[in-house]
């Protein structure tokens, strides 16, 4: 019998994260391994702010509750990302083999744990799993797999699913709010491949602004400029508008609603009269609690069009569209187009104590306000 | 040589609607009429919110300023949807005949005027008017065909527009606030006959609250609400939730803003997570200044969608699309499915003096506060 000594984080119920954490060693049998089951290792977790939502119970895509770590009571796992290696294959497992790296491709995996068993027998879902790597073709690196699942997949679904007519002249112009956010960052990347212009706007006052501007600007964002500066008539009227001259802003990405929405909307270019195009306000976050608001007659006259753009919904509604997605980032590193934004990586070593590994994603929780934190193992 | 005494509501520069009007006389050779020319004389011309915006300078739809009137000076001619009787026509005009009950296809026509002399080789408009009737054919009455450009056309589109898959079994629910606005009258009408259920929102406190629930409901609403009852926990987790059971409220039309558009898309069905339809929150006016607003996690969770709807926008950009709609309209009122919403009818003598006309115009638009006012010509 060959035992494989695993960890996980896990709860029995949403509520206050620094008291609901629970360190579940397991073990997995290799031996009895079922013919169509796979075992994967973890190779990266992230920690998402989502995940922590998810485990605070106020996020609307729900964790499933399971009894398969030979708990008393059914857990949930925490986490909805990570890299995981393929360890050990059952006889009549073809789709995967040892040595694949894979991201599960559903939200709510559970992905905080050090080992996971899957059965493939599930009809509802038989490809659990997104390949982005393998032993015989090592064509992305750790720091650019650990995180494809969610920003730069995010990234690339906001920039090609609402906005279909994208000009190849680099006349158009996105806008987002949140521009030193992981997702923003992606967000340059991916605009600058399709020769579309981007403003982003960071937060005034930071003690680190001209190093940001540089990062934003070195990864291939057109302008940078504080929330501050966004919000004043000068830029509204002025300053933005000679940048993008005879362009468009046609897109804006909003991730903090409020003031900083509606500052969005008044940079936005549209003329209900005579535009055929009407340029998008697209949501992802403002879980601040701050409502979405906005001009009512800028709405009108441009014929703002605003969504709500989400992206463990599009998977959950259409999983292929992740496979898809993911397919087109691994290319656009493959490219070298597309470069891993930095996170702060805190080591594991996976023949640890549950109880250590608890500590570390609490110190790695703690700290997610100041950054990423992505656990890494070895 | 035969003299046509007209009179038109003028004004040189908008502003200050009390003091800019001028009553302007003008007249017309019936005689020197050209081939490609036709004559209208005004059945009735309504004062709508837009007119006093346009006024005011305060809208986008930007008038016209000519000198056809044989003015010392250009003036624009107030009014943007009117009913006219073509009682001349040019020798080779063969789209119009005496008789015809016309409307303006385009807004900005100027429509507040007794007579109007128009050329028809304006290429880019070479069809200025939609015909609604004719002598030949009293297909529908001056009640009906005095207000069809605008009201019900907008309400029309609102239905028309945004939802494209309504569900014929009468599961699908519009919600609507300024539910006893004109507009608001023939949403209710126009969803009945496609089997859509309402609830009309109406402002709280009204004394006359009965006679407009009643109106509301025979003219095929299905719920009307007030705004305080609208807000209230009990109505959007029990009361609307009972009513619209295992249905939908799949649009929210909205022409205030503020906090009752935001309550409006409380009360819509979504879920991200599992639909493919998206609930819209659609706009069409809000000129009070206040934002639109609404909760970012409802937008998020639910998937909401939201547009600006525009009627004269439309048009200028697809003038068929205005034709197409009056077409759709005249034949519910022709089937009888759509019944005019009363308006309060000024009488004007068509002979009187400019004076008069203005004078009579600057009692409508301090009245049309308390309702839709029309000029009838007799």
């Amino acid at each position: 019998m060959v035992q494989i000594n695993a960890s996980a984080i896990t709860y029995t119920k949403g509520g206050d994260i620094s008291k609901i954490l629970l360190g579940t060693a397991f073990s997995i049998d290799t031996q009895a391994l079922g013919p169509r089951q796979v075992v994967i290792q973890a190779l990266a977790t992230p920690i998402n702010p989502s995940d922590l939502n998810q485990l605070s119970g106020t996020y609307a895509s729900k964790p499933n509750y399971t009894s398969e770590l030979g708990t008393s009571v059914p857990v949930a796992i925490g986490g909805n990302e990570g890299l995981y290696k393929v360890i050990e294959v059952g006889k009549d497992v073809d789709t995967y083999k040892t040595g694949d790296w894979v991201i599960p491709k559903l939200p709510s995996f559970g992905t905080w744990r050090t080992h996971a068993l899957v059965t493939l027998d599930n009809t509802e879902n038989p490809d659990p799993f997104i390949k982005v790597s393998s032993d015989d073709d090592k064509s992305i690196d750790l720091a650019q797999a650990a995180t494809i699942s969610i920003n730069p997949s995010t990234a690339y679904q906001l920039i090609d699913q609402f906005i279909k007519d994208w000009d190849p002249n680099g006349n158009d112009w996105i806008i987002q709010n949140g521009g030193n956010s992981q997702v923003g960052k992606f967000v340059v990347q991916i605009a600058k491949t399709r020769n579309i212009k981007t403003i982003s706007v960071i937060r005034d006052g930071k003690p680190d602004q001209d190093e940001i501007v540089k990062e934003l600007l070195d990864l291939g964002g057109t302008k940078v400029i504080t929330d501050k500066e966004a919000e004043s008539e000068e830029y509204i009227s002025n300053i933005v508008p000679g940048w993008v001259s005879g362009g468009k802003v046609i897109l804006a990405l909003n991730c903090v609603c409020g003031k900083s929405g509606a500052t969005l909307v008044s940079h936005l270019t549209g003329n209900h009269l005579t535009d055929y195009r009407s340029p998008h306000l697209v949501t992802y976050g403002g879980m601040l609690g701050q409502p979405l608001m906005y001009s009512s007659s800028e709405s009108l006259f441009k014929n703002v069009t605003s969504k709500a753009y989400w992206l463990t919904a599009n998977t959950k509604r259409n999983p292929q569209s992740k496979v898809e997605t993911v397919k087109k980032v691994l290319d656009l590193y493959k490219s070298g187009d597309l470069k891993p934004v930095p996170f702060n990586g805190k080591e594991y070593n996976i023949k640890s104590s549950s109880d250590e590994y608890v500590k570390l994603f609490l110190e790695g929780i703690a700290e997610s306000k100041n950054g990423k934190q992505v656990i890494i193992y070895n």
